[in-house]
């Protein structure tokens, strides 16, 4: 994940305008909350939504997950599953189940 | 994009656990920009970073990123490359190569 | 605003610890969007809060956005005064009233 | 904090707009990350800024700040004050001089 074609396309559009010099860890990082809460204000004031609006602002947020994957040198599939294998232990089904309590107070 | 062995181990482990209930779209986005202010806390005072880290919390930005594309019926891949060809209108090689400019911004 | 008690405070607790070279307008800018995530986290899920923790999390925003009042140099009630007059021309009570439509879509 | 002034005037503007009913806490801290967001678009390449676009945005971050202390019913000075004593006690001066460690890591 994402697909070559996809991984591809992305890289070639950077390379044409020569924007990989500001694609630092840092400011990528930057952009995907910025761009997390683009998404997040289609939900400002309530539930409802623009269901294209919402794909766009989302497709924003993974691009810049794309180019960080890309820069840290890492495939999204991957830390995605080595990081819910971590998730797993900490929100065993017996504690976690139907409930959204936080891992540090799920014993209390 | 995602792989399909993520999209269903994702989908397991939300099922196990009953949490698709909270899953709507305006709480994914929350979860969205609240891991990706978790992300950019790796670079909260400088550019220097944790690779293992910046990997775990750029996991968690896409595992809801998932999460919000499966409740929208949407594929990632597809989402991405129609925004992209969007963004190409905005930014015109010829205008935006080697500038950060807003798009707003090019022709001033 | 913040009371002059609250800003020495501040200063000094900074001072002791020899942070305020930490505290670049752009890093401060990071901390807040931190701290604002930390605040909607008391609301990931839903509606219903903790008063206490919500009133913590407030704080930690607005201690960041104290500070970087402090490094631009500039008083925030007159900052947020100021730009209430743009926000006053952008809605008008006639077009605004009981609406969240943003400004550029009020005519529309 | 913030003056009477600044805090009737927001009031006011408010009311006139039949606004309060969205004003949820929910919506506030919604609303605190994504202008905290677009506070942070201001460096999202880099440190270099616009002086008073950083102060419109902070601006906005505060205004909500500032509704959201009046619907929970708090003095923004009282809390920021209060949470700085639990800052303290997390960072001691002698542990903290010139770092940013993190205060679950000050010990290791």
């Amino acid at each position: 994940m994402p697909s070559k074609q996809t991984i591809e396309t992305l890289r070639a559009f950077t390379a044409e305008r020569d924007w990989a010099q500001f694609h630092s860890p840092e400011n990528l990082a930057k952009s995907i909350v910025i761009e997390a809460a683009e998404l997040l204000e289609c939900f400002q004031w309530g539930p409802e939504f623009n269901q294209r609006k919402v794909e766009d602002e989302l497709a924003d947020v993974v691009t810049y997950c794309i180019h960080l994957a890309g820069v840290l040198g890492v495939d999204l599939d991957e830390i995605v599953l080595r990081k819910l294998e971590q998730t797993r232990t900490k929100y065993p089904v017996e504690k976690a189940r139907g409930r959204t309590t936080k891992y540090t107070e799920l014993d209390s």
